[in-house]
């Protein structure tokens, strides 16, 4: 018998929307060996329930959870076939998921919709993130908190979402109590399928830190503020959550006998502490200490700092200890929309003869654009816009404001739009940038990643020449997937051919592209009286000086 | 011999910016009997000089005044062929005309350009009313003019512009003194044009008040003004212009024999003093006394509006006795863009799905967008805009100014952007409107006229819902050809077959159609909300609370 092979690799299990990826990369550099990537075999569920003739409400995205491990069935042996890896060589798994994507199991992890008794209610599904129908009780949950001054809200700036782990819970008990009387556990799907490959429960700080509301210093919502949303809900930590919640970059558990042979895997691999697909990207950006700021631009913008210290202040989105890497605090903030309002715009706002030259030319109509509007100098659109399309999600957290376009003029083209959206979201990451650095965390570079910094080069200098930060890209076009192995190559430790050191393993396998985009000194200034500008209008429209866009907003409505 | 048939028709000639129009309507009920157009021969001239390798400025546009008469020919002709009229049946000849279009003719009535010495030189043309190469002179004049307090300033609501006569004259004397100094007459071509038709030279009310800052009360500007802005210009009232103004509605004089002989005409048909072509359009809309607003809604908004005294006040453009119709004093007010700016819209922001959709129907891009937000309610669309694509004209009179558009979501589709727009400028007529009131000149109904009023239904019936006031429209779709027709008329007298009374001939000849755009109560009130919000946007960005929009255009500009 030959010797097993020296551990080589970690593997990243990245768990999208749509899709789940496989990353095997080296452990020495980071370098991506082979990736596979497998769609949801039911998708999205959101209209009707597999199976059974019941129709969703629109708000409504469920998934099953049985599809996460039928995605793991073909890409893990499809990353080890097309790398030539044998099991052996593989060191550690990491996995990230998006959350909060809430499963209801059994004791014993099965998923309440595996059993066929169950399957027919929609309540048995796991709700993906963007299930929206707890809309009504994430309203009561804020207006309680805030009334009670329950601590937790100060980390959330004040306001917590209908995605979130406790207004999917009530929904679920206020929908279909019996059924909710059956999930012995409810559990994030990267901790549900943590549990799966290692035969034992755990719970991710980053989820339940950023989702679940949970602090290592507070814990959760106490029992006396979930009885007052419901009596149903006091029972809900002690009997269905738990109350050991592991830091991200820990060991989860090690693979177990049965996993590993559904999977081709080695029994015993390290498994690490799942991590929110977002905040994988932070250790594969090869950002592990203070002082950068990861920018993940794809539709929306979130915005992640590591900080010493756990602060509360206006404008963040949630600051989880141990959250994002051990040891720190991870702040967390965002724009609700920032590709978005540039793909609204190229859909419903850039006339045929721009679609037909992209088409003639076979480029997107984003190209087309991209190049007009590269050939204009900051200041010559003569328009300045709020980039709150999507609401706001930074300092003035408020879901109701609109966007705001001004300075249009006959002369004004599609180009100058672009730009000025452009310019609009890049203000909005200056406000968050300078929130920070007003409340003493300091950014002193940016590193972007997400399929906009990717693709949209005018994008990225805008951003460089608005901010005066320096600019760069991760390396990786999988960041999740990278991070999620970096984790792995952690859990592993160095005993097992991994890092016993996290900041060690972000420096081996993260980092970022050679090209940096450097702010121009010129452009800077002019960007800067706009800014000045734009945060007048950013305080009169967004801090009730004028309250027109929310009367606006009332007026939609028929009355 | 035959007896002379009975006068029982008055001719209306309407000189536009592209071509001539004649038409024959019955003296009795206004019918339109016969109607001709013709393209000037050299259209409009702004690119190069024709017959000469001089190329214009861009901001140039002329005209060659025989082209006027050459259309003449073509026009009066075809309107009697046309309509079996014998010439012995014309009772009166009335003549509307773009303004200011400034011909510079020698002491006989020659125009310079027909001059072969003199026709390669540009100053030798007309200058028509879109010429804007006197932007330096005109600002000269406002400066000077508010420097020195010049009482006349205050008439145009503070403002006057480079397409008026003093601007044009004077970039004239500067750009060409030899020229300038050889011609004799500088003459609005409407009086031009009578005086060709007449053999004697005149000088309407209309155009010398609105457009020549002359008034019945203070005649031009003082001779020390006009030397203070420029020696050479110290006489320009008695050695160009003439000091004489007759009232619209007063006979200028008999068609010559000469003339008569050309046009195919008897000669001695009295002939209306002139009047601007817009403001032809209050007689045709049968408005002869005040309470009503006549709105001409086109590429721009102008508002006409009779009042029994003379006051000048923030944000009218003209105010002028005689200048409309005899024995009032004729307001007007505008909007730089109102047509330009749902154009500016349909080419440019449109998609390529709608502009599909029009082309597979036939129809226009917006007719798909009008049925499209015909289908909404007031106040649906979330949005609000401030009408300053092309400045403003208004209260504000702010060329400077340029457009707001906010509430924008990603929810927000191009037919919510369109019909925010068309509220958009309902608003700015709403403000003129209001001001007026303000100012003791009561408005109770509007009749609208051009182009938009004809095609968009949803237009009108948005500014009947702003205004709260019933829109009606001008019944004749060649409203400053009749209009120009009732002057004649009335030059004609009841002696000549037609009318002494200006009311009268009005009464019988103008008026409006049946349909009537009534205001929908509940409409009004939640557009009275939105414009509760627009007037403080207006004030907000409009009178100096927040210059931004200023420095957005001072920015446009490299340093």
């Amino acid at each position: 018998m030959a010797a097993s092979p020296a551990p080589r690799y970690a593997l990243g299990l990245d768990f999208g929307t749509e899709s789940a990826r496989a990353l095997l990369v080296d452990l020495a550099d980071g370098r991506e060996v082979a990736t596979a990537v497998h769609p949801y075999p039911h998708g999205v569920v959101d209209t009707v329930l597999p199976g059974a003739d019941i129709r969703l409400e629109p708000d409504w995205a469920l998934q099953d959870p049985d599809d996460y491990w039928a995605c793991l069935e073909v890409i893990i042996p499809a990353v080890l076939q097309a790398s030539g890896a044998a099991p052996e060589a593989v060191a550690g798994i990491g996995v990230d998921f998006t959350a909060c994507t809430l499963v209801p199991a059994a004791a014993d992890g099965a998923p309440l919709s595996r059993d066929p008794a169950l399957r027919g209610q929609p309540h048995a599904w796991a709700k993906l993130w963007k299930h929206h129908g707890a809309q009504p009780e994430a309203e009561r949950i804020n207006a309680l908190a805030s009334e009670r001054g329950e601590a937790f809200l100060q980390r959330y700036g004040g306001k917590t979402s209908s995605e979130w782990l406790l207004a999917k819970a009530w929904q679920f008990l206020d929908e279909a109590p019996e059924l909710y009387a059956r999930a012995d556990r409810l559990i994030e799907a990267g901790d549900w399928l943590v549990w799966q490959l290692t035969g034992q429960e755990s719970r991710s700080a980053c989820q339940a830190g950023y989702k679940g509301m949970w602090s290592r210093a507070d814990g959760y919502p106490s029992q006396d503020f979930l009885s007052a949303l419901h009596p149903g809900l006091g029972g809900l930590v002690e009997e269905k959550l738990g109350t050991e919640v592991l830091p991200v970059g820990a060991r989860a558990g090690e693979l177990t006998k049965a996993a590993a042979a559904r999977l081709g895997l080695r029994p015993g691999i390290p498994v690490g502490v799942s991590i929110i697909d977002a905040h994988a990207a932070v250790p594969a950006a090869g950002v592990s200490e203070p002082g950068k700021m990861l920018l993940i631009l794809g539709t929306s913008g979130c915005h992640l700092v590591l900080g010493r210290d756990g602060k509360a202040f206006e404008g963040i989105a949630g600051v989880v200890q141990d959250g994002i890497l051990p040891g720190f605090f991870g702040y967390e903030a965002g724009q609700p929309a920032t590709g978005d309002i540039l793909a609204w715009y190229t859909r419903h706002g850039v006339p045929a003869e721009y679609q037909q030259e992209a088409e003639r030319r076979g480029v997107s109509v984003h190209q087309v654009l991209v190049e007009r509007a590269a050939a204009l100098r900051p200041g010559e659109t003569g328009l300045l816009a709020l980039d709150w399309w999507n609401g706001n999600r930074s300092v003035l957290m408020d879901a109701d404001l609109s966007g705001v376009l001004i300075g249009l003029t006959l002369d004004t083209r599609p180009e100058d739009i672009y730009r000025a959206l452009i310019e609009g979201t890049a203000f909005g990451t200056r406000k968050i940038l300078e929130n920070f650095t007003a409340n003493g965390v300091a950014i002193d570079e940016i590193i972007a990643g997400g399929g906009l910094a990717e693709r949209n080069e005018l994008l990225m200098q805008v951003y460089a020449d608005v901010t005066g930060r320096p600019l760069r890209i991760v390396r990786s076009g999988q960041a999740c997937a990278l991070g999620a192995a970096i984790l792995g190559a952690v859990a592993a430790g160095s005993t097992g051919g991994g890092y016993d050191d996290l900041a060690e393993a972000v420096a081996r396998m993260g980092g970022v592209k050679e090209r940096a985009y450097t702010p121009n000194a010129q452009a800077h200034a002019v960007y800067s009286a706009l800014y000045a500008e734009w945060d007048r209008l950013h305080d009169y429209f967004g801090r009730g000086e004028n309250n027109v866009l929310k009367k606006l907003r009332s007026l939609r409505l028929p009355e």
